[in-house]
């Protein structure tokens, strides 16, 4: 290892590593995440360019030395952890928008774009890029867990809106996905294979996303119910019969409270169940949206709309629910830990599993609230608990929602990813055969294990 | 190869195996494929269930034998021929919807439904599958190629509505890529690496597919262009301003000739550049749509929309689109070929592409007619040729749109797959380091290159 941070510093640079404590616990330890470990990587390198990246993963390579990329470090399950010590890349100075193609409609960017940045940034072309995970997420972790957000309803995931990736493999080569067709059939989907494989595959230097028409107009309003059943039920029927909205979020009456607690909006919501719904379109037709959505909530026990009144109001009351969690990490005191995770189910079964989680979480006493992208089965849970007393009761509650997701034909992960935390549930989503396959395709790119090892599955 | 033949008579029954002349040309020979070969499938075998699948393969493992799976046949880049030999799958036996999921909003079929039977049998439930290409594909063949078609600019392509797939693998293990949540971050994304992989990593039996709610309304206009260019800028000015077209065709002058030949729509179309718009969605919404769109292809240069005059109408003209390959085929006399191929490009180059195509079959003196799925930058060139004394010249013609597309950071093919016709093209588009990856990955699924071996690249 010594000899490899060496190497690195006569190669690229003294500034291009670091092992000052510091660097190293911010580059493996995370506020947010539900897992951390003891380990943490040996040094953290910062490349410039494809070119630096390639050249650090070659004297990887050499050494043996594990490699975990890493961008805006706001993943929760663990999925930047050193287990096995290693260099994590830190893609600080690579935070370019490389070059914008308004005519594509894409943009090619550097693993350390925000996509907030990028789209205060290229708001002037009319453009923007719809998927909306957490504000502090980063191309490059965004590809890494295939992630997605409250816009996933009806712009879909990650994987939908990457045209190709810059990759460096495992032996430092460095290849192209494929060129920029917004469709293609030439050959194996390497792109939606890399996207979602949490850096286990190569590590990715320059991302092609494709954009979309900034809508002409757009409305926030919020629907209160009796119960998260007929609030899940609403939600449902609205994709059901293919309303165009823009997000449908199922938000708990917990949820609700921690919104009223953190006060960024300037009115008292009520605390109870509650869909939040976005509208983006033509004037038109957010109109005709708006009126079709009206009855399907009513018919379901649903409240009046109760709209934002103005664009400022818009921004808070989504941002609200956009920082959902960063409030419920706000409320820690002294010893207090957050668990927050997700799972996806067929959305027929959504209403049942929300349901029986919330009497679960309520029957043991925690204090967690939940909410979800729940017009895509998507929905998560968020436990603020006492690290010491709690943690066991907290571990047995996700426990069993994973569980129950899963045998409801879900998933153990909507849109967090496997990192470490969710490891233990795959055998029994996929199946060991399908397991198999990924390892195999795993060990056929990367056969000394050394990217990102660990994560999800081991060798 | 004997002793093969005679294990899947003893291990599944004599039914199961065919060597019969004729159906072994049917299954290797194509009246549609650009690329016909002189080698045909040694025997053709009919399985009717994943188990069967699974001991042929079995089977075909032990002996060596090349595994190719067929379902509709009407793939057009030599995609199910056999050059190799070896033993075709037919699935005619496996063309049954097994679940409908309405809550849920999928469908759980075998390989030989037909997409437009599916939508058929489907309806009642008001969903359907929203991919459509050609009228005989199916949707084994589809997965296969990753195809597209004419809802694409509003749908996406396959690899959008594919939610699992059951497998059987080069060894004959059955796997199944994921559960049924419609969205999941659960490890490597192996469903949207078998959809496009022309069934050279398994053998897909079972296919889990996402539908949609059919729209209230739709419609259908046709707009008249004073020249290709015009029309292709204003398809791309429509996407760019993002308003919810169903699809968008660009169809020139000699296939609008063609259309009115063929006499299927009870009208004399003019025979110039045209674009097809469909329009779905609420009343309310279509209407929106119609009269956004009428304002910019007015602005360049577009006539007034000629809309169909009822639904017979809609579905006649909109089936003369979708069977234009047909048309064009039912040309032929005696000693003619058709060549019909497709490419895509980024948004900004369609136009250019589209024009200097056009002129350069026309300079060649070639009976051809250009068309495609505009709004996705993906175009058909398709050429009704003498078979001996214009090859050589088609194949220019083709090797020159294929070629420049590529210079245009597209692809050789948007939406009908590599096969054999497109092999020499994936070194270029995709570097080699790229293509290497690919079959880094096809040699750890399938060592003994047994699965459809020839296609996409060679060993």
């Amino acid at each position: 290892m010594e000899k490899a941070i060496r190497e690195v510093q006569d190669t690229i640079g003294e500034d291009s590593i670091s092992i000052d404590d510091e660097v190293l616990h911010a580059h493996g330890y995370s506020n947010w995440a539900n897992h951390n470990i003891d380990k943490l990587p040996v040094a953290v390198v910062f490349p410039t360019s494809t070119e630096e990246v390639s050249q650090m993963v070659k004297i990887c390579n050499k050494y043996k030395i594990p490699i975990i990329p890493f961008s805006g470090g706001s993943s929760i399950e663990g999925n930047f952890a050193a287990p096995f010590g290693g260099m994590s890349f830190d893609f600080v100075h690579m935070a370019n928008i490389l070059q914008l193609h308004p005519a594509d409609m894409d943009v090619v960017v550097q693993p350390s774009v925000s996509w907030m940045d990028l789209n205060e940034k290229i708001k002037d072309s009319g453009l923007f890029f719809p998927i909306d995970p957490g504000p502090s997420a980063k191309i490059g972790g965004m590809v890494g867990t295939n992630c997605s957000g409250t816009n996933a309803v009806r712009y879909g995931t990650m994987r939908d809106w990457v045209v190709n990736l810059t990759v460096v493999l495992a032996d430092g080569q460095v290849v192209k996905t494929r060129r920029r067709p917004r469709k293609s059939s030439a050959g194996y989907n390497l792109t939606g294979l890399f996207v979602g494989s949490e850096g286990t595959l190569g590590v990715v230097t320059e991302i092609t996303l494709k954009l979309t028409t900034i809508p002409e107009e757009t409305g926030v309003g919020v629907v209160t119910f009796p119960s998260m059943r007929a609030a899940a039920k609403a939600a449902v029927d609205v994709v059901h019969k293919a309303i165009p909205v823009g997000a449908v979020e199922i938000l708990d009456d917990v949820q609700m409270n921690v919104i009223n607690r953190a006060g960024n909006t300037d009115r008292k919501w009520k605390e109870t169940p509650t869909l939040f719904f976005k509208f983006a379109g033509t004037t038109g037709a957010v109109k005709d949206s708006i009126a079709q959505v009206g009855q399907v909530v009513k018919a379901h026990g649903g409240s009046d709309f109760e709209f934002a009144r103005d664009e400022a109001e818009q921004k808070s009351l989504w941002s609200a629910r956009k920082e959902a969690l960063w409030s419920m990490l706000s409320l820690r005191t002294h010893g207090n830990e957050v668990w927050s995770t997700d799972v996806a189910v067929p959305l027929s079964r959504v209403a049942d599993l929300v349901e029986v989680c919330k009497e679960e979480m309520d029957a043991l006493g925690l204090f967690g609230s939940m909410m979800g992208h729940i017009g895509d089965g998507n929905f998560h849970e968020t436990i603020l608990y006492d690290g010491e007393k709690e943690k066991e009761e907290v571990k047995r509650c996700v426990h069993s929602m994973v569980q129950r997701a899963i045998e409801m034909e879900g998933t153990c992960t909507g849109e967090h990813g496997v990192g470490l935390g969710k490891k233990e549930f795959l055998p029994e989503e996929l199946g060991l055969g399908t397991l198999e396959v990924m390892r195999t395709i795993k060990k056929s790119l990367d056969p000394h294990w050394l990217l990102n090892p660990g994560k999800i599955f081991d060798a």
